[in-house]
């Protein structure tokens, strides 16, 4: 095991509680079966101020696993992302504000960015030359930017059926790619295999402890810019659970006064931790996982207990959407508040109008969306078929119907 | 005419100097044929500092031509683009620095969202419902999303060749498209001829001269960012120059002691301004454009005499690139920076290569490229075929190689 001796935080086991060492490649706690002794990170900042600037690696340091010494990647990579307020959705959905987090700013386009930017200064620091990760397509496309900024090799596992944009940016990064026949799941159980095998870092948010810490300046960042305003709610589509388990983690540790509960939204096809929360347990029943939403086609989630944990502690809830549901939120989200999300990335706003109708959110709520991915990069054919004309204006007059 | 009386700046034509009234649709100085005669927005700010934040509208706000009152689009809906220092890109250059301003990060993935949050501003103040563009496809889904954020209906008229991508784009955003069977130079003259026809606002750099101001927040901010140090050359794609024109308007805005100088680069297929340049002409002899640097295949160019004096008063230069070029700066860009250009975007860096091959740039400058578009709306199929590979870590191996 590398260790540093330099990160300045205490791992510990969510199952049983026990203290680990924090090196870099700090994995699961052995005393429980494959991966569920995950461990979280308890950062020394907790509670303390933010820094300056726009940069959350720069801006939130105290409170980040970040080793010590210069950053690699440059000052300006990650930048804050912008909280927009969509009155025209936020009409359509019955609320009193509607924020969206437009995490598509990032990078490579996802909030995946966060972590990756994370886990390349750690591999780096280490002396790490190959990192290696499993993903649905936007942990991915993450690494493999950060990668190539700075000079490293990404080793990357996603099944064969990732769309076409997120293996473009692969090709454009010059990632190292295995296109798993499988599920996402299976490409999982492989990337761990093969990290072990030739000596990667992992870049696995279940197995590094380090990456929810990247994630969770998403979280940092929201209640930074809802200030002591707050919010009733913050809504994001759940994977393998470490997004909303992030998210929930960097907003309690900004205290606000009036912190918002998370809505945890998975699609009808893929909702294994939906479907414990409903029973009231930690236990995973694993899916074939089947739904619209490539990003979180998860069956078998791999933090789920986070994802759990971190809920119930916000007071929040989990629900179910359709894929019809979803494809409907992203049409929403394009043309009334102007941003282009992929499915997973809408499936929220979905959860959202789900959770209005049920009365689970209120009239008067002000409620945060995260847009977690943009929706470049599942654009394949174009939805709405649009109208070819000659360049004459009698061809225009036609379309447009003005006599 | 819509007379607001309320934008505090001056017009005046490039052609015979005649100052027009600004007027919120304020067009071409009739005096001259067809769109020749353009105008040049003189702001009020010009000299003076800039103002705080990280969005663009606001912190220029003082030498922008924006309308009174509150704003239509969120603060934040523009933020800052970083400006990324690339050393393994520079030392491939052979340039001393190299960095990267990446405008892949605005709203709809293109520095065109400058040019588009302005018109958006201006037409909604003076009370539009339509607002009409031409375009090869980014100034369309800019225009678009920054409309569906506001509540306005964008009227498009693109190439029926347009990328997929940005296709998806302007179907996500509910904008009412017309496919022009024909080049984007067609479609430019059926959208002046339609939004005269209907009474949509004119969202078009050549003939409505705010936009540009809005394209001049990218050299407002290079200039910024730069400081004091400044820089020797900033690179850029062109088209029908009013990038290139706006980004030299920006940085002269800043007066920074070492001013850089613009490298104003053409692909060979699409290059009516650089010859022009090269015959110290402000002649235009339009091409037929074949070049796939789809945003910047423009033929018939509408804005070369403010590029040309643009690269003249800055002490630089225009030069042409082939689609080779281009195609491999797109994967030096990728690989080396991690940063995802569309074609258009990256032939500026291919410029740099040509130009330091030719000692135009020498080996100690300090080089900025701007990433104009997102390389994630040109993609459609992969380029490099990735291995498919069964779940099982001797699958891995043979790939890898490692025994
Ligand atoms: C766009 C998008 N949204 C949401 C998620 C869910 O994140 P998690 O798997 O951590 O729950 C992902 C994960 O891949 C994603 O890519
Ligand atoms: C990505 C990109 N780069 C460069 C340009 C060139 O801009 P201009 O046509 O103003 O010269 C464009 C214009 O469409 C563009 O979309
Ligand atoms: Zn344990
Ligand atoms: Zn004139």
């Amino acid at each position: 095991m590398t260790d540093t001796g330099l990160l300045r935080v205490e791992l510990q086991c969510v199952l049983c509680g026990a203290a680990h060492r924090p090196t870099v490649d700090a994995s699961v706690c052995p005393r429980h079966e494959g991966l569920t002794g995950i461990l979280d990170v308890i950062a020394p900042g907790d509670g303390t101020r933010s820094g300056a600037g726009s940069d959350p690696l720069d801006r939130y340091r105290a409170r980040l696993p970040l080793p010590p010494g210069p950053r690699r990647l440059p000052s300006g990579y990650l930048t804050a992302t912008p909280l927009l307020p969509a009155p025209r959705l936020a009409a359509d959905l019955g609320v009193a504000e509607l924020l969206v987090k437009d995490e598509s700013r990032n990078p490579t386009g996802s909030l995946k960015d966060r972590a990756s930017a994370l886990a390349v200064e750690l591999a780096a620091h280490a002396g790490f030359t190959d990192v290696a990760c499993a993903s649905t397509g936007n942990a991915a496309s993450s690494l493999a930017g950060a990668c190539a900024a700075v000079g490293l090799t990404a080793r990357i596992f996603v099944p064969a059926s990732t769309p076409v944009g997120k293996l473009a940016q692969l090709a454009a990064f010059g990632a190292r790619v295995m296109l798993v026949r499988g599920s996402y799941d299976d490409a999982y159980d492989l990337c761990e295999e093969a990290a072990r095998a030739f000596g990667w870092y992992d870049r696995n948010c279940a197995v590094n402890p380090y990456l929810m810490e990247g994630k969770k300046t998403c979280g940092l960042e929201i209640a930074d810019q809802l200030g002591d305003a707050g919010a009733d709610w913050v809504s994001v589509a759940v994977g393998d659970g470490c997004t909303v388990a992030a998210l929930g983690k960097g907003l309690a540790e900004m205290r606000l006064p009036r912190s918002p509960r998370l809505l945890a939204v998975q699609p009808a096809g893929a909702a294994p931790i939906a479907r414990a929360w409903e029973r009231g347990s930690e236990d995973i029943v694993p899916v074939p996982a089947r739904t619209v939403a490539d990003s979180v086609s998860v069956g078998a989630p791999r933090n789920a207990v986070k994802a759990l944990r971190a809920v119930r502690a916000s007071g929040g809830a989990f629900l179910t959407v359709t894929d019809d549901e979803i494809l409907d939120a992203a049409r929403m989200l394009g043309t009334l508040a102007g941003v282009f999300a992929e499915p997973g990335a809408a499936a929220g706003i979905a959860g959202v109008r789900r959770a209005r109708a049920e009365g689970l959110i209120g009239p008067g709520d002000r409620v945060v969306h995260v847009v977690t991915g943009s929706g470049l990069k599942t654009a394949t054919s174009v939805g709405a078929a649009f109208p070819e004309v000659a360049p004459t204006l009698d061809a225009v007059r036609a379309v447009v119907g003005l006599g």
